[in-house]
């Protein structure tokens, strides 16, 4: 028999052992980004990065800690990998935080500023699960886009100032160039005039489209006079030359499972602040997209604040603020593939049509898909995959379980339905940037609750199409509650017309096509300047009740069209 | 015991069916391309293509045969691959003859024209061995250079007329362009002068080079006008428009073993026209890189008709035409390394410099390499890999089986010394193109043997350097014999400063480096109206003897330097 102290010691020793080699094995997983970097490489830390990202998939870590101030990070020595990345461009690119494969991760950043020198996309999560950032913000030293003050607006010219420093310019076989800029990418695709004082779009502001070749003559003093037909400006204002390319999305997430990014500001992207895609379970909590702070900018990202493609599971955006980005705060949809040949019984051969798409894979053995008149959007049948065929990044060979129907056409579309995410976005404020606010297309339920919408274009739009976007939508299930839309649709009038609108592309038989379903709008206030309330076709089931509309003075309204409510080829509307 | 006729019987019996075995098994391995090619696809034969490849590779096939005749292939269905090429230009290419991974597999055409739409390379050989190809000619419906006709030459500007079938253009914001290309590559990097009726580089022509983008108006009738301030050109002559970009070399052939190409016609590619990197026992027989006949092109290839970096074994280019190619004729060498950062006692962080290297991974476990001064080109050390790290397409970290020693500086060069090709070119015509011959940088035996140069820079070149090209040479032994010089050197004084030339970039200690070794010119006929027939430097042992010198006037000497050897930082030269 024992006796019960030395038991008791037994306990105690084997318990201490025990706690020694969880804290060991808890030590070990936590790794400090500042015990990687050296006094001589303060200049671009990326080797650092790499090195502690290398040994968190070593050891396994699930904490990698970054200290607080700013990090600067060059290209040279940063991971590399060929992505493919929905409506943002393809290519081989240069990753900072190469999170591929990780799983139980954590990037605890303590309000680290990372500052990037060219062109690297700051964070990748490919196949990566259970992953949270927090506490990061990140800014480019260059910008991606152009800004510059409009100094003298004539019939046949514009005069620009540029600071220099920030937007280097120079003219170039008399066309006005980007420096800095590698070939290629130096290029602006559109022009768009911001608000100085509102540092917002201008009102009524339209997008002006140039191929990055504006003729351009050198005045001095850092001034452009630019030739450009016709455009409509006014001195004082900011005319922001749109990047054109969307090379360097800040966060690209890729097939991952359950990612929270919280406390985190993308200042500037090449491209989307936040772009995620076949992912489930993202969340975005306390994220900002705005212009970084102390600098002269009007303009964070380059394209939207935030995306989804073909998600599942939830989609969370919670208490975000996404101003000044150029284009649009969110939009989450699925992907349709045309049909370029039916080879019967039971193969199709598709392709992603948008540039885009390209690469974006999606069809999966087992996988539930559905056929739909690209014309109409009406659905024609349902599928399961059997069987996939890359054929390359635009073709794909789909083989189907079962025999087609004989309705099944060339042209008509195919799309993904085995999941959608459920999409929550909550206490988020999103105003000043180009475009539109929520583009929202998830058939599973979409809460839009406590928001606040200052857009240019509607906040709140429907939008799916198989002839240009080809984007799958066709919501089912949408709450929009007690948000305030604040003088929305001050904008381009191409950036929706009205402040709740459906703008799918259906060409034909739109009075059988109901394409949206179940939308209830209750309990917002709508301080409108904008008499457009409503504006929607196709839709089955649309509840409009409870809400407050404030008339307001604050914006001049040009348009000619001045209906509060419009549907058409709508049932069970229900407008109060 | 058994009687004999039964003995005789069993064997007969067994004999036949070994032999029928054989029989299937030699049917089965060879697969006709017609077999797959049904009358819907005679647009595009690519699908055939695709599904013959993938028989072969299923079936283990060891041929391809391919009909005679015209077969138009797209990029839509062609297969894809990223591809890193030597001294051509990286990316996602689409391919029509992906052989990657193929064994013991030859393609054999007949008079087979392959006619191409748009961007595809044609063969892709990666990683496979003992491959013949035999048969086939390569064309683009759409050339990717330009050509037009020389109507008026002015201080100002110069007047063109284009066959806008061929050569389609537009003036795009007030500057040339040309159509039918895509974004990035539409543009031309340099124009040249063509003589029409020799159908040569024009007597003295210079690179005259454009970023794509020369101010021009249209003048209708297909005519335009471009100013390019100081052009010299003579009207009736041809300009060439020389292709911005090298995305497309007709035959790749990379890591492969055993490659025997024959007659096989390349009537123009995007790039160069058989490059191989990385290769051992490569050879073109009766190959020819020639303008399609019937067509009005005086451009073949749009760059160097072959090229060969680091390959080994050997390389043997035998009876071929290489002709009116855009660049050299062949160019053999290997790759240096920039040594960015050394990391004691056994580590170096070396980059490929030239964009055009990128990606060219060479570094191997137990692969010999020389330390070498990027200036002098002086050997500083010899080392073996022990590891290598890749951190991207540019820098690489190499790990040495022995410590460095203290004279290793950053920015010095590093490459193989494993092994090196084996040089022979006997028996080709090579004339017309734009800039030099033969660029031999192969420390193997070299022998170039009964071939025939009209080319209008140095037939014969000794490049390498550690500062620009990066391309690593210093022959040990060639052998220059039987061969026709005729009326080399008539083109731009920057291609060389005489028929057989150094060109290599040594900076500095050029007293002390003797970077070719033995170099034997006899038995040659140089038919010249250039004086200069020698122009050497840092050699050690040269001899020139039994040669044949005719002074012609076939063109006017027009240079200031007219003396026929020159021999500087030389040893051991012996000229007669």
């Amino acid at each position: 028999m024992r006796n019960k102290s030395v038991d008791c010691l037994i306990v105690t020793i084997v318990m201490s052992v025990v706690s020694m080699l969880l804290s060991c094995e808890n030590q070990s997983k936590t790794i400090f980004l500042n015990d990687y970097i050296t006094s001589d490489i303060q200049d671009d830390v990326m080797p650092a990065i790499r090195n502690a990202i290398e040994d968190c998939n070593r050891l396994k870590a699930n904490k990698l800690v970054l200290p607080s101030g700013h990090l600067q990070i060059k290209p040279d020595f940063a991971f590399e990998r060929y992505c493919f990345v929905t409506n943002n461009d393809e290519g081989l690119k240069r990753i900072a935080f190469d999170l591929s494969g990780m799983e139980d991760i954590e990037i605890q950043g303590d309000d680290t500023h990372l500052d990037f020198i060219g062109y690297v996309v700051p964070f990748l999560l490919n196949y990566s699960n259970n992953v949270v950032i927090d506490g990061v913000s990140i800014d480019y030293t260059t910008p991606f886009h152009s800004e510059a003050e409009i100094v003298n607006v004539q019939k046949d010219f514009v005069d620009l100032k540029f600071d220099k420093d920030e937007f280097p310019y120079e003219i170039r076989n008399g066309l006005l160039s980007f420096a800095n800029k590698p070939t290629g990418s130096g290029f602006y695709n559109s022009l768009l005039e911001f608000d100085k004082q509102k540092r917002e779009p201008a009102h009524d502001a339209v997008d002006y489209w140039a191929d990055g070749a504006v003729k351009a003559v050198d005045l001095g003093n850092d001034c452009v006079r630019m030739f450009y037909d016709g455009m409509k400006a006014t001195p004082d204002n900011i005319l922001v030359f749109g990047c054109g390319h969307r090379l360097l999305p800040a966060f690209i997430i890729s097939d991952c499972r359950n990612v929270l990014i919280k406390n985190t500001n993308v200042f500037h992207s090449g491209g989307m602040a936040f772009v995620a895609q076949r992912s489930m379970d993202v969340e975005l909590n306390r994220c900002k997209v705005t212009p970084a702070p102390g600098k002269n900018r009007v303009l964070s990202a380059t394209a939207d604040a935030t995306h989804f493609a073909n998600c599942g599971g939830f989609v969370k955006l919670t208490d975000c603020l996404f101003e000044n980005q150029f284009d649009d705060a969110t939009n989450i949809h699925g992907i349709y593939c045309k049909i370029t040949d039916v080879v019967y019984p039971d193969k199709l051969i598709v392709k992603l049509v948008h540039e885009a798409q390209h690469g974006f894979y999606f069809f999966k053995k087992g996988m539930k898909i559905e056929i739909v008149d690209n014309q109409s959007l009406a659905h024609i049948e349902d599928a399961v995959v059997d069987e996939v065929n890359i054929i390359n990044k635009v073709y794909q060979e789909i083989v189907l379980k079962e025999p087609l129907s004989a309705f099944v056409e060339k042209g008509f579309v195919v799309a993904q339905t085995s999941y959608y995410p459920e999409v929550t976005i909550k206490g988020c404020t999103i105003r000043s940037n180009r475009a539109r606010g929520l583009l929202l297309g998830s058939r599973a339920k979409i809460v839009i609750d406590s928001n606040y919408f200052h857009v240019p274009g509607s906040p709140i739009y429907f939008e799916g199409d198989g002839s240009y976007w080809f984007e799958q939508s066709g919501v089912r299930d949408v709450e929009i509650t007690r948000n305030v839309f604040d003088n929305c649709g001050f904008g381009s009038p191409s950036w929706g017309k009205a402040t709740v609108a459906v703008g799918s592309g259906i060409w034909k038989d739109k009075e059988n096509c109901r394409y949206h379903k179940n939308i209830r709008v209750h309990d917002n206030v709508f301080r409108h300047f904008d008499p457009r309330i409503v504006n929607i076709y196709c839709v089955d089931s649309f509840d409009f009740y409870d809400n407050i509309l404030i008339e307001t003075a604050d914006y001049q309204y040009n348009q000619m069209k001045k209906e509060a409510f419009i549907t058409t080829n709508c049932d069970n509307i229900n407008i109060k």
